[in-house]
């Protein structure tokens, strides 16, 4: 075999893995969000259990760049390529354990009444997921423009964290038995803006992948300025 | 000049600027954490101003990184410095941002009647800083046993977070007019947690620089299996 065609092939490897981390980070949220909503310790343990699978991919990943970079001095674009895989995955891997903080709340949660139902939460949920799972469809295909919608969401979540923190606050002042769950899910709240933060991460570097410049810290500017 | 002697010295540069990197994401902990404790939204604001310079670097750092790849093709040792660096400035301008949610809490605190002190709080922010510190240090000198012991004091931030969680229940409890502070500390504690995780991480990667294998995600494996 050329040294370019197994070169290729490595590429090749390393992008399977990435997706394949990228699918079981997208799962682990899911998952663990499924348990929150509707009580189930047991997907929330299940969640706690699959991550080891989550970490051993990052590991493997970052040996095979470093590998890759070694071993065939790559150029220009698959340099790029490289390097960003070794940050998605670093990304990816905190999705992981985000989505272990959603689970481990889970347990938490059904020590206290149930909470009212939180259309705010859910819609935060919702739009969390899809921007995790359009950030990764962009990487797969190198798609910029979708990897542009997934950034502009960013703010969209702040403002929904902002919105619950407010709406628990209410709650929990109305009724002293609401306080610990509310506390529970505000942390849950925190985890889901930053998967969201995350996947605006790997959505930037999808579009410095793409396009060769950078786009990163626009919206934390933006963040910084408005105050929220 | 020799090919080798300027791979040398951009080497040098990249370091030099993660220093600085690393210098200005502790500088802005340490300011926040003082904007909290004093209750101080001047010093809180000038973490929020000066977030863009820590951007910046790690923008500046990841050029100079793929730079340096692409033209010089460095091997073995070199190598995972410059993709460690990666990995570190990228856990930089969390830090970075985390300290920009401590900062930006503090407005929401003056809002509020004063929290009683909480000890427990301020041994978080003691060993959080450290740990970072420590980790930052363990980086510039390559002391891989600098940095086995940040990632053990972990554990010890996780065990401070469950328990400023419930220390701020009780007040909650007790008294109603706490709610909103209570809540806001939450989100403080929870950002200290996250910044110990990011130093805890750098440290990790300064074990894999300096001994070439990794001590990766023992301390996640051990968290997940005490459901802490």
């Amino acid at each position: 075999m050329s040294p370019q065609r197994h070169f290729e092939e490595e590429l090749d490897r390393l992008k399977s893995r990435l997706v394949s981390m990228a699918g079981l980070a997208e799962e682990a949220v899911r998952l663990a969000v499924e348990a929150l909503l509707r009580r189930d310790p047991v997907k929330a343990e299940e969640v706690i259990r699959r991550d080891k699978g989550i970490d051993d991919l990052e590991i493997e990943i970052d040996e095979a760049a470093i590998q890759l970079l070694a071993l065939q001095q790559p150029m220009a674009k698959d340099l790029r390529f490289i390097t960003m895989a070794m940050k998605i995955s670093n990304d990816l891997e905190r999705v992981g354990d985000h989505a272990v903080n959603v689970a481990e709340e889970v347990e938490f949660l059904l020590q206290s009444p149930p909470f009212p139902v939180l259309p705010e939460l859910e819609e935060m949920v919702r739009i969390t997921t899809e921007m995790l799972n359009d950030a990764l469809d962009a990487f797969i295909r190198s798609d910029n423009n979708l990897a542009r919608r997934v950034v502009v969401r960013d703010d969209r979540v702040d403002e929904l964290h902002n919105n619950i923190f407010r709406i628990l606050l209410t709650h929990m002042m109305e009724d002293p038995r609401r306080i610990t769950g509310g506390m529970d899910l505000l942390l849950v709240s925190g985890n889901l803006e930053r998967i969201a933060d995350l996947a605006t991460n790997v959505a930037e570097d999808v579009v410095f992948l793409v396009e060769g410049r950078t786009i990163k810290h626009h919206v934390e500017q933006r963040r910084a300025v408005s105050g929220t």
